[in-house]
């Protein structure tokens, strides 16, 4: 962005309250010229309605917008009967934001004098850039460049514009205006942003914001998530993304704003990432779904896999007030579809509202015989208006409720249109979570356009009501748990210099030696080795060590011990050792290493953890046990590194099999805080040192006493040093 | 069923094929009546139109129905210009079917005048029966009895009745009338029913037959599903239900028609099932929901967990051919939802197809440059009718591909209805499987009348599209994969003799000798073992079996030895033995039982298997991992048995853990073809005597040469031989 970007993260960085608190502010200040402007300049307007710039134009004018509008062009005299300047440089009063639709290589210019003009803000709706490769890659860079000279934020290009209902501007090339609503919208894709606001007009769904991002070549999803973050018109945030321009920012941007309203995003492109070429455990497992899955978790925001789950999370989170617990109630008119809420209520991290006696005894003197009043409270198929009044009313003013759910099927007796009414008033007046299933099609659908004109959300399957609910609850408790906010890393100096230096002299895989020193320092516990020099000097050293040991080749180039046959464990005799010695000996030789031998360690739980440089969220931690759970049933965790303490025993507990951690079938748990802090310590190396790409402990044994790595991987890897940006992180002299 | 029902089982169960196709003649036969009746007496009909007599008769009039109608009404002279009978003994000609509207008490006495009139069939639709409880109950057993008595096919009673495409016939009481289509439906609940019925108006679906099964006192879905299978106007089979009549009879009826045609279950009340009460490993394992999974997937059928999925599936597989292989085109006019299309590809079982050289060659001449050619093929955003015409064709006339999936959402240049012509043509030319996304709202909302009138379904969402031919691509596989059907047992009379015996003096858990013989005589191999009536006598049998040796006890009234104390496993001397004896002789000696000495067996993986009999489909074989596998990751697969050794190799090879099985990590793998036979014998031994209600052997432990059961339970329930019927078995003298 052009006014320094990076300068106002590395002070934000420092973690010093004001900066945060002006940086704030310069956000705003910045987008609200884009989003509110009091001035707004058409470059490239048209006559021809048949262009996207005669189409901007128009839109803008359409629906009330009330600041000064000026078109450009070197060829019109007026359009749409304004006066038509022939540069941006020529319009006399100040502009606050330039709409820029001229072929893709004319944007260069225009946007230049744009910066003369000094416009602070620009929306490139020309396509022809990043999108077509080569040429176009060139392009965007060069119009980046002339943003960053004059201080312009530019929003696109190869994006359909944006839309706000506050200042009334429609500054895109889309159809129509959206309807005002509570929920902001942001898209990486236009196709996905035209069929929204097509669905929206449908669905009568409202907006705040409507902003397209494209090429994100300035300002990307994390700048616009701040701004909506502190937008009062904005109660919901959706999202649809396609890749993280900075996966680390969006987490620090993401966390502040889900501490003030749900944010939900739509990620796509799962499968495509699973194509990532295998290179290491860690590397494989943390595919980029179960990182980007971590890293919104950790972020607190609600993950959705499709559009099906966007629209109906949107439809209830930006008309009905947040859950306040997780009990609900079911009132329906039928048994089958009230068994299917049910069956999804647990599944949705529901439960099913236990009610009051007094509730039961409302409902068993004005319900008939037959109904049934524990929930789900079944009114019975002939339920008409005033059945469901009654039913509605008995829960909603229940304390042991929090949402209901009212489901409907169109029967003989059904009253479609006044249980609507009913239903709609009945929300307003208990302020609950309240969502319908009308289910049917010609027969409930006036029914609908009651509801949904009178903000309750209906579901045609009250299964996908429940999840929208389930998903609300989630979101609650997330942000409850107040889950750890990424964090400052302070190193002092001098472990800065030495592991830096440690690392500068490792090459790729770093040796044994260094890194075993390099755990040292970080104050991880690794069993203690010794380089066997000869068959001789290994049987003295298991007498030392005292039998069984180990036998291992450390090589740096040796990235597989176990696969090359470099490993031999349990060895019990100086003969078994000897004979070890050689054959390893060998494999040592051809990879141009040494022999290590080890005691070995009698029991304890396998553990595998490591952490590697994810491309957009940077360091990720994983844990998982060893063997079988992690290379078979993948039952492992991710975080986005560094993690404390705390955050780390969470992540632990995560796993699938945690009980053969914490004790099962009468045996004891292991050391679980010795394992949380190896854990956090890992993180915290792998965070320091940029230069790392990957450290693997494999196993790590753990007991009830505590835990030791067994064996250590640490890849480097000095293009990534160049390439990636210090994360959360600063050198402290001390 | 009137005509003996259970006797018809009986003979086809002795798998003879002339009696096989006789009772298929005689099930056709007697629905032929119900859903075809040349006469219909509509016993209740009434003048007033806010009855459920009058609907009922309106609408056999309403719709083209070219049979005699009677209404029958000891009050009325002429209903709807109808001559009324006073009764149904009243009527001169003879009488196909009778639709009862009469209140619940008088049903008897009208049924019974039916009988002797010799109505064939009868739908029952008055209300006040079973679901009522109590009486109603009474009340319902009494018209089941008098069905029988005068071999009346009944169908409900509370149901809404049945609609005919065929014979023109709308036989209940909902308003209006199917279009005529592909699907049958059939369902449990009558408010499902009616909301698919509304749905499917607006959705223009059509349907063959449309069945609401009421209460299913004779009709039941068993039945419903023979007679659509070899219906030529059904081409897909849906289901709602709440809950199996037989499950076994099911699996059977079930497996016959999907063979033939896909069916489709909706079963509710997956959580309800989840509250029993847990009473052992296996039985806490095999809740409801995983075993009508596994029995519906034996089955062939398709199981889909909402009325969503229900409603998708319904639309692809009524309109579209089948899908003949696995590999999705997708084209898009859109990059971002086909990206969601393409990770839902993976997810539901189908691939990308690899368009061949020939169609991509086609593509680049045809499309512009910055069109993506390679699948997922992506037309850009301004894509004319034209430019997917050509993507289309190219596509779909690859031998490599099965089947496209069409993405359209409404940009500017978008022809929303002519590229609706174009795909509803193409998909009639290629008789490929075609589907479309076209998202949005109201611009699209053109296009998707236009393509669900030419038989192409439209999603909303692309995902829902992918998965329900994902669905499709499933029913394929699992009809060529040909699973096993559920066989007859034949068991010589000896060993039912002499195991009968053995069970019947065994208790509720059978002692463990008998058990020993009884696993023996099935050829199921087990550990030996032998009592220690005292220490002596132990520390000599250890020394005879040789060290470690295992002691445990064995008492009928202790289900649970671990738990316990029961058991002490790698006693490696005499001390041992001795100290070890005494402790567990207190045990035996409260419980009433003994102490055993094993020789314990060192390696091999620990399995569990077991069978237990399930109230709806009788025994159900479970198979995993032992410890951790079982209890804590629920590693488990279940059968409804018998199994054959093919079958059981299946089910091994369903565990997540499978590798661990096979061999992983250079281990070598367990003997499976044992492993297998153990499982099938457990099944065998199970379905031969249905006084047993649970086996477990737990562990088995499964190395490279075979494998040996350690610890057996049976347990035995003679209330159960009592109300379970002989499930697929016959007991042969040899």
């Amino acid at each position: 962005m052009g006014i320094g970007y990076w300068d106002l993260i590395g002070h934000w960085s420092l973690g010093i309250g004001h900066f945060i608190g002006n940086y704030k502010i310069v956000i705003k200040f910045m987008l609200d010229k884009l989003f509110s402007p009091r001035s707004v300049a058409v470059i490239g307007a048209s006559r021809d309605k048949q262009k996207l710039g005669h189409q901007v134009l128009a839109n803008i004018l359409k629906y009330g917008y009330r600041g000064k509008v000026y078109p450009v062009n070197p060829a019109a005299g007026k359009i749409l009967g304004l006066k038509c300047y022939r540069s941006a440089l020529e319009i006399k009063g100040a502009v606050d934001l330039a709409v820029v639709a001229v072929p893709a290589a004319v944007v260069p210019q225009v946007l230049a004098e744009c910066g003369q003009k000094k416009i602070p803000s620009a929306i490139v709706i020309s396509a022809g850039f990043k999108e077509i490769g080569g040429a176009g890659a060139i392009l965007e860079a060069e119009i980046k460049a002339i943003a960053k000279q004059y201080s312009i934020n530019l929003l696109g290009p190869n994006c359909l514009g944006i839309m706000d209902v506050v200042s009334r501007l429609n500054a895109s090339f889309a159809d129509g205006m959206i309807s005002p609503g509570g929920a902001a919208f942001f898209s990486q894709s236009g196709a996905v942003g035209t069929a929204m606001l097509d669905w929206s007009k449908q669905n009568n769904f409202g907006f705040s914001r409507f902003i397209s991002l494209g090429n994100k070549a300035d300002i990307s999803e994390n700048e616009i998530l701040e701004f909506l973050a502190e937008d009062k018109n904005t109660k919901v945030i959706l999202g649809y993304l396609e890749g993280f321009t900075d996966g680390r920012k969006f987490l620090a941007v993401c966390q502040k704003a889900t501490a003030l309203k749900p944010v939900i995003i739509l990620k796509a492109g799962r499968t495509a990432a699973g194509k990532r070429a295998i290179t290491s455990h860690t590397g494989a497992l943390a595919g980029q779904n179960e990182v980007t899955a971590a890293a919104l978790k950790q972020a607190g925001a609600i993950q959705v896999d499709s559009l099906n789950e966007l629209f109906d999370y949107a439809r209830l989170f930006a008309s009905q007030p947040l859950i306040r617990g997780n009990r609900l109630a079911i009132v329906a008119n039928a048994g089958g579809p009230s068994v299917m809420a049910t069956d999804a209520v647990v599944e949705s991290g529901l439960q099913l509202a236990k009610l009051s006696d007094s509730t039961l005894k409302k409902l068993k003197a004005g319900l008939p015989a037959t109904a049934a009043i524990h929930n789900p409270v079944d009114l019975v198929g002939d339920a008409r208006a005033d059945r469901f009044e009654l039913g509605l009313n008995a829960v909603l003013s229940d304390k042991a409720v929090d949402a209901a759910l009212a489901i409907l099927t169109p029967q003989t007796m059904t009253e479609v249109t006044k249980t609507a009414e009913v239903i709609v008033s009945l929300s307003r007046k208990y302020g609950k979570t309240v969502a319908t299933s009308f289910i049917g099609g010609a027969k409930v659908e006036p029914g609908i356009k009651i509801l949904t004109t009178g903000g309750v959300p209906n579901f045609l399957y009250p299964e996908a009501g429940v999840r929208a609910m389930g998903a609300m609850a989630g979101y609650q408790r997330a942000r409850k748990l107040e889950s750890q906010k990424v964090r400052m890393r302070v190193v002092d100096l001098k472990t800065w210099k030495v592991v830096g230096g440690l690392l500068n002299g490792g090459g790729e895989q770093v040796g044994w030696q260094t890194a075993e020193e390099i755990l040292k320092i970080y104050k991880i516990p690794m069993v203690k080795s010794a380089v066997a020099a000869d068959a001789g000097v290994a049987v003295k050293l298991a007498g030392k060590f005292k039998y069984p040991v180990v036998l291992k080749v450390a090589a740096k180039k040796l990235l597989h011990k176990t696969d090359a046959g470099g490993v031999l464990v349990g060895l019990k005799t100086a003969g078994e050792v000897e004979t070890g010695f050689k054959k390893l000996n060998k494999i040592a030789k051809k990879f141009g290493g040494e022999v290590l031998i080890q005691p070995q360690i009698l029991g304890g739980r396998e553990i595998i953890m490591g952490v590697r440089r994810d491309p957009q969220f940077g360091p990720v931690v994983m844990f998982g046990l060893g063997g079988i759970y992690t290379e078979i049933l993948k039952d492992v965790v991710f975080r986005v590194a560094p993690l404390d303490q705390a955050e780390s025993l969470k992540m632990i507990q995560e796993i699938k099999a945690f009980k053969l951690l914490s004790g099962a079938r009468g045996e004891k748990g292991v050391k679980l805080a010795a394992l949380a802090d190896m854990l956090c310590k890992l993180s915290e190396l792998a965070t320091d040192f940029p230069q790392i790409e990957e450290v693997t402990l494999n196993p790590v044994l753990a007991t009830t006493k505590g835990c030791l790595a067994v064996d250590v991987r640490i890849i480097t890897n000095y293009e990534l040093r160049i390439k990636v940006k210090r994360q959360n992180l600063k050198v402290k002299e001390n």
